[in-house]
Order: structure tokens, then C-alpha cells, then sequence
């Protein structure tokens, strides 16, 4: 492969196994996947996801339901507080394919339903202990109060409630992460169950990737909706969501410098490619991604002992082990496993298979 | 100004008194201002520098290059150290514009020479004490056994020695940052007077953002590189570059959620549209911007005692004083100063103006 500059490889391979493994994983208890795509924000990644009866998709903001809408997703829930500044936008959508929203108090409610024509599914988010949006799952009144404004409107219809996890990304052991996931089940089930009497049940769903990665029965749920798991990266890894060899992606880049009294390498890949996403490791130290060799298939498991621990704009450091050091030279391309590779995918707009061909990603403007 | 989602508002009055600022001052002393476009990354904010007699610039990739040269731009440094597999690209330039590249190595300078077909500019770098690229300044025969390369090569002609003294990133106050200044300048001059004797005396330039905002005399050297200053931001007021009011950028960004409990406000603002660079305030905490409000003319102050505290990829959340929590409301636009406004501009690709139209950004689509 004829690489020259900081480019973002996707191993699709590897990329399928994990869509068909959490496919297969959700399937298997009667519970529909409805993936997130706010990690690949590709056309081409999504259709991948087409081969496991995928037909419902979430995304993070108007922008990304625009673009899937675009490329043949009728069936769409935006999982971000509505914007109601976007209310137009929300009700083009709305017209054209069968949308969901999050809205999470009635003064928005009320202001959707009159400014809608269309009408747009509703969820609720509930906040089971992430604490960033949702209603408590201990507030009932506000549930109350907000699914009377829901059932007087036209132009919103209630569907269930969702939960995002996040705080799963603190786990460090699957017992852990299971934990999470059953008491943020218990407090979903607890608010539906509020409303076990109307005539449609409300469906409950929650989108995370680590407890998505390691519960194996999502019976409980009607649906999850996790997104990171198309690429995993170095953060799910120390989370154990994934194995290292399940990451996806690589930036590939060019070594441009060697320090042998620091055993540093200097590549091109700073904070525009890789993003500022650090983990700590060992004594607490701060890294930016791992090296790894590239190979014809793929890459190579991480150098022993070697990472990258220090980022600046376009500049790359790797403290490496020495057997490592000796072996790369100025002008070899090597790969670096991203902390996040949500974050590193949008900066990169773009990615190149092992295959030779260019997949897109939403706003990317490369297609060679 | 009709706003409705993530925007990245630029104040061009307050930009144009930045570049001025710092023109007046850099010229002041016989120096040449050479701008560090890495920044902006604008064939318009690159345009306003005309105004001040700018006719050489610096980039930070071969990308930049290329991008600033088809925008007329016939005087380019690329201050990274150059990427031998970019050879080709280099050599295009070298065509085109009068170009000079960063080579600390004999290796790279061999392969170049051996490569290119027109005659490049070599700048060597000088580790001054930053430790991220370079030829440490106390290593005089590395210095020597490189420029016997360049004199010798029909490619590369020798121009001078710069550096980049990042260490400037932790100071504090001004006469720290003029002790990192002076230190710098120091050594470089060192380096310099070992090569007196040439024909040509070396040059000697360094770049970067607090010690042009800080230091008043540069005669010292022939040039300064500085480029965050177009805009600045919180981390520069941080260390002591600017005052928060000479920032020109702010994220305008909608307001979606309050929560009363927790005194927090969420607004669609994320680590895709500010990056995930933070700052360490008051007593350890970590913020990732500061919230303004926005006006006719530009923005406020900063609200007291409120901080943009947790960010993920699509979400914000900012941490409110009473007053300022009660002033605002779901639906409202708001703005936030970034931490890091380079990283900031490169993530929005594209800039609205407080006058209204649209300014780009390398790779940007947006123009309407």
C-alpha cells in the first residue's frame, strides 16, 4: 500500500466480525440491535451493518440523521436532547423517514409539537446514574408531567424510554460492567413499569459499548444501541470490552525523526489526527495510542513496552522499548491503535481499507 | 445572526488588532514577522496579513503547503521535520513557491537531495530545552556532520537554525516566559556563531505564541513564527498571552438541557466540535471551555464561577453560578471560549464571521 501521509486503515475484516459478534450476541435474546453510528459515520461501514437485518439506526445530532437519511435509512433515532432551534430540519426528517427523538421536558415538547408538521417518535431519557442528560429515574412526577404533554400533542408520539450508560466507561472488569448494566436495567424497567397500563407498552433500550460487549442476555431490554463496537480502540481495551486485536483501525503515519538518548520516535500524527484522548497506564502515565507494526494483512500487536506519550498539533512522540527503537527508521510508516477511535475517525474523515479502497465518512472530502 | 447549531464565530475586528499587535511589535525591533498559518489554516485570515507587509509564512504540513501556495502564497516554511515519503509533493513546491523545510538528520537531507529536482530551503531545528524534535543545541559536531550534508547536496541549500521553544506552554507569568524567551535565544545564537564565518550568516528564527505576546525586543533574531495569537484562547490567557478579552473565537452553541439539581447546563458542544484539550482551574478541576454570552456585537465576559466541566462526543455540560443558570434557557445560543482555539478552528473547518458571511478553512465544505 502506497502510503505517504497520516491515513486511518480499517481492517473491514475485523470490522465485520465485530458487527456479526454483537449482532449475533443482542439477536440471540430477542432484543433488535439499533446500532450507533456516530462512530464510523460512513455510508459504506453502514451498509455492512445491512447483512444482520439491521433497519433502525441511532445517530448523535441532525447532521449525521441528515446523512444517513441520504443514503437510504428510513427508520432513524436521533439520541441527543432535541434541539429546537432545528425543529425545521427535525421535521424534513421527519417527512421522509420514521424518526425518533430524545426530548426530556415539556417546555420543548410544546415547542416541537407546534412547530412540527410531521409527526416524530418520542423517547425519554433517563438518567440511571451517568448524570450528563435525562430525567432521574427517581423523579416520577416528571415522567408524568411530561408524557401528559407527550399524549396531548400532535405531533410527538411517545415511544419508551433510553438510557446511556456512560459510566461503564469507569469499569475495569466485566463483573463490573455487568453490574452497571443490571441496575441500569432494573431503573429502566422500573419507569416503563410506571406505565405498564397504557395500550402500547413502552419499549426501554440503552446504547453503551462495554456493557453491550460483555452481557450476554439483553432479553430484558427491547433494543440497545451501541456504537464504538465497529472499531473498539485502547480505551475499550483497558475497559475489557475488547481484546487489542479486535481494534479495527490503525492511523498509519510516517516516522520523520529518531531521538536515541531519549529512545523517542517522532511521527506525523498529532492531536488533528489521533485527538487530545489520553489513558493512563502503569505509574500514571498519560498515552496518546500504541505503536504497532503494519503488515500486509493488517498489523502486528503492540510493541512491547512502547507508547505514545506525547501529542502536540501535528507531532507524535513514542517512548520506545529498545529492541523497538532499533528496529524502525526514518521514512518507515508505522500504525498507532487510537485511545478513541470515535474521535480520531471524525478528525480523519475517512478511512483506507486493507483492501486499497477509500471508505467515506460523513464531511470527508477524499475519494481516491 | 441566525444560528441554530454548533458554529464557530470569529470576531475579525479583535483578530485584525491581534495580527497588528503583534506585527507592530515583532517590527519594531528590525525583526521579520514569518506567521504560523498551522492556526487559522484560512486563505481569507492569511489574506488580512497582507495588510501588515507579511510575505513569508510557516505551515506545519506539506498539506498546508499546498493548500496556502494555490492561494498565492510564493514564501512557505514547513516547520516539521520533513517527511522523506512526501518527497514528491516537496519538490512540486519547491517548483512553485520559494519553499524551505525543516531536515535535522543527514539521512533525510541525502535522500531529499538525491530526490528532488529543484533546490529546497533547509531550516535545522535546535532542541532548546522543549525536547520533541531537533538537534540538541549543546551537540555541535551533529550540527556539523549535517550541514557538511547540505553543503555538499545540489538540492538543499542551508539557511539557518530555528526553534520552538514549547516550554513556553508552562509558564505562568510574563518575566518566566521571558526567561524561556531569552534562554532560547541564547542558545541559538550559540549554535549560530559556531558558523559565523560562512558567506552567509545562518538565520535564526523561533516560533511561538507566548513569547511574541510577551517579549517587546526580537532583535535578536532575524525571525518569529508565532501563530495561536491570531486567535488565542483560554490556555494562552492561562499562561499569561493575552487577556480573555483579546480571544477572537467563540463556539456558539445551543443549549438543549438544564438540569436544576446539579446546577448544569448542556449544550450541543462536544469533543468533535471543541476538541478534548483542558485546562486545570481552581482546585484541580478540569474544564474544557468557558461559557460567554453572546451579543451584537461579540460576547461577554465570562460568567463567573461557571465551567464547562464534562464533554463527550457530542455534549457539553457546563457547570453553573445561580445567576447565570437562572439567566439562560433550553433554546438559548450561548458561547464558549475554547481551551484550545487551534484545535478548535481545525475540528469546525469554517468560520462565520460576527458580519456575517462564512470564512473557510482548509478542508472546510461549509460556504454558505
Amino acid at each position: 500500500m502506497d502510503l505517504k501521509s497520516p491515513t486511518l486503515l480499517l481492517n473491514e475484516e475485523q470490522c465485520r466480525n465485530n458487527i456479526e459478534k454483537i449482532s449475533k450476541a443482542v439477536y440471540a435474546g430477542g432484543t433488535r440491535l439499533v446500532p450507533h453510528f456516530k462512530t464510523h459515520q460512513s455510508a459504506t461501514i453502514g451498509r455492512w451493518f445491512r447483512e444482520y437485518d439491521i433497519d433502525t439506526i441511532t445517530v448523535s445530532s441532525v447532521k449525521m440523521a441528515r446523512y444517513f437519511a441520504d443514503h437510504g435509512w428510513n427508520k432513524i433515532t436521533i439520541a441527543f436532547p432535541a434541539n429546537r432551534l432545528e425543529s425545521e430540519t427535525i421535521d424534513e426528517l421527519a417527512i421522509e423517514v420514521d424518526l425518533s427523538i430524545v426530548v426530556n421536558d415539556p417546555d420543548t415538547a410544546n415547542y416541537l409539537d407546534q412547530n412540527l408538521h410531521e409527526v416524530a417518535g418520542v423517547i425519554i431519557e433517563v438518567d440511571t446514574g451517568y448524570h450528563r442528560t435525562g430525567i432521574p429515574y427517581n423523579e416520577p412526577e416528571k415522567f408524568d408531567q411530561l408524557i401528559e404533554v407527550l399524549d396531548q400533542s400532535q405531533h410527538l408520539e411517545f415511544e419508551g424510554f433510553y438510557a446511556h450508560p456512560g459510566h461503564s466507561y469507569g469499569c475495569r472488569s466485566a463483573s463490573e460492567i455487568r453490574g452497571v448494566y443490571q441496575d441500569t436495567v432494573n431503573k429502566l424497567a422500573a419507569v416503563r413499569d410506571r406505565y405498564a397500563s397504557r395500550s402500547e407498552k413502552p419499549a426501554i433500550s440503552l446504547g453503551d459499548t462495554p456493557t453491550a460487549s460483555t452481557v450476554g442476555d439483553f432479553s430484558e431490554v427491547d433494543a440497545v444501541r451501541p456504537g464504538n463496537f465497529v472499531f473498539y480502540d485502547l480505551m475499550q481495551a483497558a475497559i475489557g470490552s475488547c481484546s487489542i486485536g479486535e481494534i479495527a483501525v490503525a492511523l498509519a503515519c510516517p516516522v520523520v525523526e529518531k531521538n536515541a538518548a531519549r529512545r523517542e520516535l517522532v511521527v506525523h500524527a498529532g492531536s488533528v489526527h489521533l485527538s487530545k484522548e489520553h489513558l493512563v497506564v502503569g505509574k500514571g502515565e498519560k498515552i496518546y495510542g500504541r505503536p504497532v507494526s503494519l503488515q500486509d494483512d493488517g498489523w502486528s500487536a503492540p510493541w512491547d513496552d512502547s507508547y505514545m506519550t506525547k501529542l502536540s498539533q501535528e507531532h507524535g512522540t513514542i517512548r520506545c522499548d529498545e529492541k523497538a527503537f532499533n528496529k524502525v527508521r526514518v521514512g518507515d510508516i508505522i500504525g498507532i491503535l487510537p485511545v478513541h477511535s470515535c474521535l480520531t475517525a471524525n478528525l480523519m474523515k475517512g478511512y483506507r481499507s486493507l483492501a486499497g479502497p477509500w471508505i467515506d465518512h460523513l464531511e470527508g472530502s477524499r475519494s481516491q
